[in-house]
């Protein structure tokens, strides 16, 4: 494994073209023992012919026997380590709503919560409102003011919000609220350290959820806030700072879009379909050297722990290959952030098969048939770890100088 | 992967004999999808019998998708992590030709350029001028004295030189002064930190360059120098006492002679061709544990880009592996220390095959048929770093204790 410096050091412009292909949730689980993955159910000639000509690996997107939530799987894809560059809850919840966070904010994330009339929580998440209840509330209390920093809040899904601060001299060095269990009050806001940037923050939040007390007391059930997460926008090193990239996403959810956007990527809106996707990437073909595709049903129908509608997604996305072929990229890269096996229902630690398609200057796997788990056993490119994947992207694309003399 | 102090701690000495038999730039592409590589196309009916004996797998010398120069290659080989040991641009171009350093010599990579009357660059590279006019040039200068140090100067390859001062209290943290662009002035050497060594080296370096100036300004093309690369010895801990190993270098080429000095063993000198590497290996082979051998021209006929010409001097390679046998070593190793496929002209970061063969105390790989990369992806020792290749060198040497109790 290799860190971004030696990547910063090593990379170089040329005029290659390279796309990122990402299934969410791609790997899976034979319903059966000895039965096939989702992936091997799937029709694919496509991507069976490029496995064949290309090399396929398996890769654990954070470490080996790790489940990677879909903010570290995309990190450890973009080359960034998962275990070093780390993401706040309180940033992720609100990049995951598509919200464009600047340096000084700091974000948190809420739950709506049931205290009773001495203020003791009764219910950690208000019963589980609904995410229109949670809307409804948030209305009730989206115009509160306090002094020196704008606020942002933001309803997520069911009992969840986004807070965010954003202003001067904010700090996110502040202990969570939620005492992590019914029969205790909301705790008071504290700064973690003796900075004056955590007190004034800790002053202003104090400030605001008082005024949120006031405001929601007679509502029912959700009649209080609790607070988590307290983090900052991670100032990850740029894409192209460090691979000599111009990057740009081709994703249809925020959530992804907002990763992309955290390494510096172009975020290209308004993509609804993949076929908006595609079309997007013939038109900006010229204008970017490296793009980002995102399919996000493979993970939904995998959560869902509907096997064969999983694998009707991988067939969609099948479909779909001639039209990034007909852009000649020189590398292909078609793979997961992390598996999501139906039978599991989840994410999940498994690795994800990789389909890695370089032209011209990629070894051979000739005991590879077509794309799935088990062939991925017997691929070229073995085992390995995401921080890894970016090193043979740009190799591939050569775009690396040599290490070393 | 593990570091020096494990395997220091853990090895010891016996009367095993091993053999790294390196063929340089040895990792190969095919010409077209599913076609052999370069060691595919060879004829190798020797180490395609050892392969079947012994054990296949492929290695990152450096790490995966990284592209090794010599150096680092080499270092990888000789279990040294090449992201940890690093040896500078000044001390691998004086190696490279040979120079033996000491531990207070501080090295520079030397540019002769083309100054207008101003003193401006207006050529970084004097317009590249031959190997013999860079040899004239040098022999122009070489004769120049600065106070308190010793000076070596000599010609590299076409513009390039070698520039080492020799005598106490030296150091290398000194600016290069090689502007990067045509239109700058050379720039003045500054010390790089406040300790007294760097400020004394920066003052006789530009004592050095005045003279210089003054001797070749009515030259041409090549009328300055530049400097770059500063760099010392790096000092690493040596292969015996680490491995616990005498080792014996039979190289041609002075770059690996170096390399192999910079370790610690011992260089015979005086070697041409294989033939008197085989001879070597023979007449030292009571008074070593551990024989490096060094084959060049498979890396030659990569950079060429000619493929059949790689492969025969693979064949060539073969030929001589009975002679080797011979001597019954306990472990012998074949394998490169990058990739220079002919398809690319160049070194690659393509993990290299390794043929690993230690009669009696090594896994078998039944899949394996012979020799080659595909052959390696079924091999029982998978894909690894160089920085375990010594642990397993020791290992089935048994000259490793085990680790704990």
């Amino acid at each position: 494994m290799t860190d971004l410096h030696l990547m910063r050091t090593l990379t170089q412009r040329n005029d290659t073209k390279i796309v990122l292909l990402v299934m969410d949730g791609l790997g899976g689980l034979p319903r059966q023992p000895g039965g096939p993955t989702e992936l091997e159910a799937a029709n694919t000639p496509h991507m069976d012919r490029l496995a064949r000509e290309g090399m396929l690996g398996l890769m654990h997107t954070v470490a080996n026997g790790i489940s990677p939530g879909s903010g570290p799987g995309h990190l450890g894809l973009f080359g960034y380590d998962p275990l070093k560059y780390v993401i706040g809850r309180g940033v992720l919840e609100a990049v995951g709503i598509g919200i464009q966070l600047t340096g000084e904010d700091v974000a948190a994330r809420g739950n709506f919560c049931t205290v009773d009339k001495n203020g003791v929580i009764t219910d950690r998440r208000a019963g589980r409102i609904s995410t229109e209840e949670c809307a409804r509330m948030v209305s009730l209390i989206d115009d509160l003011k306090i002094p020196a920093a704008e606020l942002i809040v933001r309803p997520v899904r069911d009992y969840r919000f986004t807070l965010i601060l954003r202003g001067p001299g904010l700090s996110p060095r502040l202990n969570e609220t939620d005492p992590q269990k019914t029969g205790l009050t909301p705790l008071v806001v504290e700064p973690q350290d003796d900075t004056p940037e955590a007190a004034h923050t800790a002053g202003l939040v104090n400030w605001w959820v008082n005024q949120v007390r006031e405001r929601i007391k007679d509502q029912h059930p959700a009649n209080m806030v609790t607070l988590r997460g307290w983090s900052k926008e991670p100032g990850l090193p740029g894409f192209d700072d460090v691979f000599k990239l111009k990057a740009a996403a081709l994703a249809v959810y925020p959530m992804y879009k907002g990763l992309a956007s955290l390494v510096g990527m172009t975020v290209i809106e308004g993509l609804a379909h993949l076929r908006d996707q595609l079309d997007a990437l013939k038109k900006y073909w010229t204008s970017f050297d490296f793009f980002f595709v995102h399919y996000k049903y493979t993970d939904s129908r995998g959560e869902d722990g509907d096997f064969d509608a999983k694998a009707k997604e991988i067939e969609k996305v099948d479909e779909v290959i001639p039209a990034i072929l007909e852009q000649k990229p020189d590398v292909l890269v078609i793979t997961g952030d992390h598996s999501t096996p139906a039978v599991l229902k989840s994410h999940s630690w498994h690795p994800v098969p990789v389909l890695f398609w370089a032209p011209g200057v990629s070894r051979s796997n000739p005991d590879v048939m077509g794309f799935g788990e088990s062939q991925c056993l017997k691929g070229a490119l073995g085992q390995f770890t995401a921080a890894e994947l970016m090193n043979l992207v740009t190799a591939h694309a050569l775009r690396q100088a040599k290490y070393g003399a």
